[in-house]
């Protein structure tokens, strides 16, 4: 039997595990010349895939209803008539939520199980370690010395950003929902300081006290009153990286905000949105320097996976509330 | 008798009459080596003085109470001990709200009146035109066939950036306040369409009209819930130019706005905040090239000239109005 899950309505607010279906079906799949058999293993759920279940316009189409939802997949080759794969390589590409699925190659990449746990590929050496390289060296354009503040600092992204910004010899600033996490950025990832945004009264306040230099570049994920509270700090010329709204992904109404205009005008600063497929032709590099510090340990990672093909829309769903450290992945 | 206007108050909100104090005092100026002795023609008053006014964080130092305001001056020297300035010299320079003073020549321009009339070096060929150019040039990045929409386009910098935009092969729309201001973008500036915010019911609507390829570039005069408007409308890698945000000036709680965050994020746009001087490297280019427009009538302007030294506050309260046609300059 091969399990799909589909989309099955468009979420209003915070998705629910109505939103998917379930389908099982039997195995009937045959494999045509250049063509794959993949077996799924590790599936990534990601916060900008609430993005693609609603149809308003945005980055990349939205999904169809009551068609499988796809994002970065593991998979192993079971059966291959494409002369770029064989029987037992390990790949990573955009697949369907499909316990076993056939794939014409186009867009998947080899990966190597002996340089880096599977799931790796799905993180730091994935699209989340491209998205904070990419991120902060393009948009943000680093200087050793400045004040880096990262929002949704204990996330996939967040931590890694976190890290690059130690490794170029910035001061590291970041903000998370627990004391648990704000330790674990200073214990794991090496951050200067963290703040818990659950219980501090005063954002603007806390970053004042532990950037009195001020804040240089802003990463931010989560787009909401967190990162208002972030542009009171700014310096000039400072350069805001919008990476993500989780914040307000799930928003019904069209957030407000307090105006970000006369900040930035004050300040001659910027905000820059991305996504990380607009810099693919900085990849290799990014991916080898990734590599290379994953390899001397500068660069850590945590991961949080759950177990269960069943279970993938629960985990996405879990990403709201913040109960992921680091990289949410989900192995078959 | 000298006179000389102070800032007496910090307004609160909309600027008022009180907010100002003239003295008078007997001419006792004396010139020392180096100095020369000045009588002010023309003084320029501009939004951004508004910000100066207050004792916010800004991004210049505020103006002292009980001091004389300053802003960009044209003036002749009546007597001068300066090598580099001779009597019957005109020069452009930050100077005080002062019928007749004392400087050092420091930061001043010589400006010659056969070339473009006096007041123009405080609009076109001063910051006006330069905030138009480098703002355009540098933070838009317009590419030919490309649309621009600009907000305050009846205004000193607006009316420049619309018709710099026409010169590079771009599409330009203007957002005004008027019927009359409309129509003027239309036929003076040589602008594709003009949308009167007053009594226009969907803004965002009315763009989508007249820019059915969505918007490139938005040069932010304004700052206020037109711009909110405009987000809707971007395209993919938009370029918001963030000049000024008149509209919320006089406010005094904290402005608010739709988050721009996710809009910046879906289309991978950009916001950058800037003032003039950040580009000081480029005025040269910069004033050569906006006077070789004017001179091959390719570039033209409106000014709204106000009589009188005693009229300065007024004229500088009326900006906020939108009584201004052009750049708002006082003849004394």
């Amino acid at each position: 039997m091969i399990q799909t899950i589909l989309l099955k309505n468009r979420p209003k607010g915070t998705p629910s595990p109505s939103d998917f279906e379930f389908i099982k079906e039997e195995d009937s799949l045959t494999v045509e010349d250049g063509q794959l058999l993949l077996e799924t293993l590790y599936v990534s759920v990601d916060p900008y895939l609430r993005g693609r279940m609603s149809d308003a316009k945005s980055y990349v189409e939205p999904f169809e209803l009551n068609k499988p939802i796809h994002s970065g997949v593991i998979a192993k080759v079971l059966e291959s008539k494409n002369d770029n794969f064989k029987e037992g390589d390990y790949v990573s590409g955009m697949l369907d939520w499909k316990t076993k699925q056939v794939s014409s190659g186009k867009g998947l990449q080899k990966v190597d199980p002996s340089k880096a746990d599977l799931s790796a590929y799905l993180g730091i050496l994935g699209m989340t370690g491209l998205t904070a390289y990419c991120g902060l060296i393009e948009i943000g354009k680093p200087k050793e010395g400045e004040t880096l503040v990262v929002s949704g600092a204990a996330g996939a992204v967040g931590s890694v950003v976190g890290q690059i910004g130690k490794i170029l010899g910035l001061k590291v600033i970041g903000i998370a929902g627990s004391d648990e996490k704000v330790e674990l950025l200073k214990s794991k990832f090496g951050f200067d300081a963290g703040i818990n945004y659950n219980t501090t009264e005063n954002i603007t306040k806390a970053i004042a006290e532990v950037a009195p230099n001020g804040v240089d570049i802003y990463f931010d994920n989560v787009g909401g009153p967190i990162s208002d509270a972030v542009l009171f700090n700014i310096n000039k010329f400072a350069r805001t990286v919008n990476c993500g709204a989780i914040a307000v992904y799930n928003n019904t109404e069209i957030p407000k905000s307090i105006s970000v205009r006369p900040f930035l005008i004050k300040n001659s600063a910027s905000m820059q949105g991305f996504i990380v497929s607009n810099f693919e032709d900085k990849f290799p590099q990014a991916i080898k320097t990734l590599s290379g510090w994953l390899a001397d340990d500068k660069l850590t990672y945590s991961e949080t996976i759950v177990e269960g093909f069943e279970n993938i829309p629960q985990a996405f769903i879990d990403l709201f509330d913040g109960k992921n450290k680091g990289k949410m992945v989900v192995k078959i």
